[in-house]
């Protein structure tokens, strides 16, 4: 049988190309890239393409989402705001861009609806999200409710978070085990030519990479 | 005791200049408008700019939300589809924008969190909107359960939707009895100099006064 499409929120990090190679092995995958104004968009947009082109997606949508930039409140979006180079234990990190997720959600619905979608798969990881609110499986399962309640009668979209209960490393090591691009991916948070190697996900992709005993293929020999 | 902010989901329509009016009673009206492509949309951010100055909205915000009509799949955006004149009972109108007030919402949350907001206002009225299944209590409540988990463990923002259950007679009739200036409103789907009066809205917002036993300040003599 035809596999049918399912909407893949991917941002051109590590993250949402392993959900994105997890994905592709059930459904055919409806690439979807919000740009809200982070700082590193050029480069996570030529990362999206190169990795839609890699999963062969038929459909694949760029919108722009300027709001999250706009009203502010995040380092991520906030050239005024610093970006931390610790996070503190307990605390939830200044690059928590508030309900972020939500938007992705409901501009992945809009399309998954219209384009007749079974799923939107979006490669949320709590552990790698510290603190933030909007990435954990609870906030996901109230997602799909909403979407089950928000949409036409006929419509059913489930909500697929396949990363949200593992380590990074483990992440990783799906990503190996499913051929996932990992090379085609980006995930510093200041830098757009070479990864700074300092801020808070460069860290924890070096340390992801580590635990999971792999290379980095974005690191120089 | 002072009252705090709640922001006023407006978009220069009755419905939501109602709301407005009835927010305004228990909060401090935070002002936010969404342009996601409708064809009216320049008379709509005009009406809204005069609501908010009339509320003496102290904040307000406009933002795009151009992925709407990007994603397509409604007349109400797209321009390739016709507006119906008629609308079928039981049936969703081509004017259904695919999960729009999930966006709406979304965009709601993320600013009334940055301002400390303790509600978000929306006019949806369910029998306004026949069949568009993101205009129903139960929409609303499980948007709010997700809100309650996706935003900081400090945050809590109620969703108010006073008028769901309205008849849109109601609606004028409330608007009557708070002040509101429903001659700064705008409904007509199509026309932007004058209201067409043949549009589902237009003969809605018709019906709605005549029932009332109000003449629409709109109507010319």
């Amino acid at each position: 049988m035809a596999k049918g499409p399912a909407v893949v929120l991917a941002s051109g990090g590590l993250d949402s190309c392993v959900a994105a190679a997890w994905a592709s092995r059930r459904w055919r995958p409806a690439m979807l890239h919000v740009n809200y104004g982070q700082r590193t968009e050029r480069k996570e947009l030529e990362c999206f393409e190169r990795q839609a082109a890699h999963f062969k997606a038929e459909q694949r949508l760029v919108v722009e989402a300027p709001h999250l930039g706009r009203i502010g409140g995040s380092s991520l979006t906030d050239r005024r705001m610093a970006v931390p180079k610790d996070e503190k234990p307990g605390e939830i990190p200044s690059t928590y861009v508030p309900f972020r997720n939500a938007t992705l959600l409901a501009i992945a619905t809009s399309w998954a609806e219209v384009i007749g979608a079974e799923a939107i798969v979006i490669g949320a990881v709590e552990a790698d999200a510290p603190g933030y609110p909007d990435c954990r499986a609870a906030f996901f399962e109230a997602a799909e409710r909403m979407i089950e309640l928000g949409t036409r009668p006929e419509t059913h979209i489930r909500v697929e978070a396949p990363l949200v209960a593992m380590t990074k490393a483990e992440v990783v090591r799906l990503g190996m085990d499913l051929g996932a691009p990992l090379e085609l991916t980006w995930s510093c948070y200041q830098g757009e030519a070479a990864p700074c190697g300092r801020c808070a996900s460069c860290q924890r992709r070096a340390e992801a990479f580590r635990e999971a005993g792999v290379r980095d293929p974005l690191e120089g020999d």
